[in-house]
């Protein structure tokens, strides 16, 4: 499974300006999204356990890698590539054993000491942040950023790839890249656009700037 | 695994006056307990997963039966017998793909309908209710009752154990089995009483009244 990300799409449909989740994917992976993760904080089990098959075969059609937040069970029922946790989600090591060697589990972080601790337990990548203080709610609305310094520090102590996230959009996503995060993960830049394919190339673009600059 | 469940308790810890649930499932247990479901809507998937793992050894030590609400990958994480799910929750055939033919897999329902629905998806038991309306918000507080009328036409549409839940006490508790329930499940009747242990004993005794009527 490739894990080089250059966009994430993070999926929210109640920040997506009234469009349904699938069309916002739709137009991320036409715009070159590399990675999606189903989020839908507030839809129920059997809500995401649907759109999640439904993403699935969109996303295996493109090539495109595909996570489930927070849900190992419904990873494996939407047969999705892995899993993405944060601090209150189940351990890395419980969805390594329930899903096996070759899935994908990502793991979100904001310090060092934890970026190595997530290494350590067997993540294949670092979400990062909130890099940028955020007012859409996008990841911890209680927290500030960490801002780029940090991710740099975090970039420089792991070897696993690093997804920046949190108010990260087409302005600011190659500053967050040059800091040396491998790429970024964002939800309203993409599901907040007027055009989420536009946004999703815009993007990939910043990206691809940061790592040349 | 022994699905003769004459009393259920389902665990919510804001609703145990201050008690913990380990506490509560102690007691409980000492009260002659026949299956603990671990609910706890409000805390995280760490925790749950953390509580679960305690729960399950206490439950084993006393040969208890032990539920997991709706998190297919908690209850495989804390070893426990199976999941309980509803409507809004992954589909009982997902729930056995991942858990296997030996775990026990609940499913509530309110109608004969989906009783016959739940038990053709290979359902081991059903949650039926809410059978009293209920103030305590201990299952589906925007519901009136169904009543002991819909428990019993559900009780004879299938060949499963039925367990009532919703507004039972130990003073109505006989009166749902003697409609054909063949136990009780609560809340706040063992949470949330002065005496969780003794709560646990009368509810048990009102069950066998019930079914000796
Ligand atoms: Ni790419």
């Amino acid at each position: 499974m490739n894990t080089d990300i250059e966009t994430y799409l993070v999926t929210q449909t109640d920040l997506s300006g009234g469009r349904s989740t699938v069309d916002v994917v739709r137009a991320a992976i036409a715009g070159g999204v590399d990675a999606v993760q189903l989020r839908e904080k507030h839809a129920s089990a059997r809500e995401r356990y649907e759109l999640g098959r439904e993403l699935r075969e969109m996303t295996a059609d493109a090539d495109v890698l595909f996570l489930v937040n927070d849900r190992v069970d419904i990873a494996a029922a939407a047969d999705a590539d892995g899993v993405h946790l944060g601090d209150d989600d189940l351990p890395v090591s419980v969805a390594r054993d329930q899903l096996g060697s070759d899935a994908v589990v990502g793991r979100s972080v904001s310090t060092v000491e934890d970026a190595r601790v997530a290494e350590d337990a067997g993540a294949d990548y670092l979400g990062v942040g909130s890099v940028f203080s955020t007012t859409s709610k996008d990841v911890r609305d209680e927290e500030s950023g960490i801002g780029v310094e940090t991710v740099a520090e975090i970039a420089a102590a792991v070897d696993l790839p690093v997804v920046g996230i949190g108010g990260i959009t087409p302005s600011n996503a190659a500053d967050v890249v040059a800091a040396g995060a491998d790429g970024v993960a964002v939800i309203s830049a993409i599901t907040g656009s007027d055009d989420p394919e536009e946004a999703t190339r815009r993007l990939g673009t910043a990206v691809r700037n940061g790592r040349a600059s």
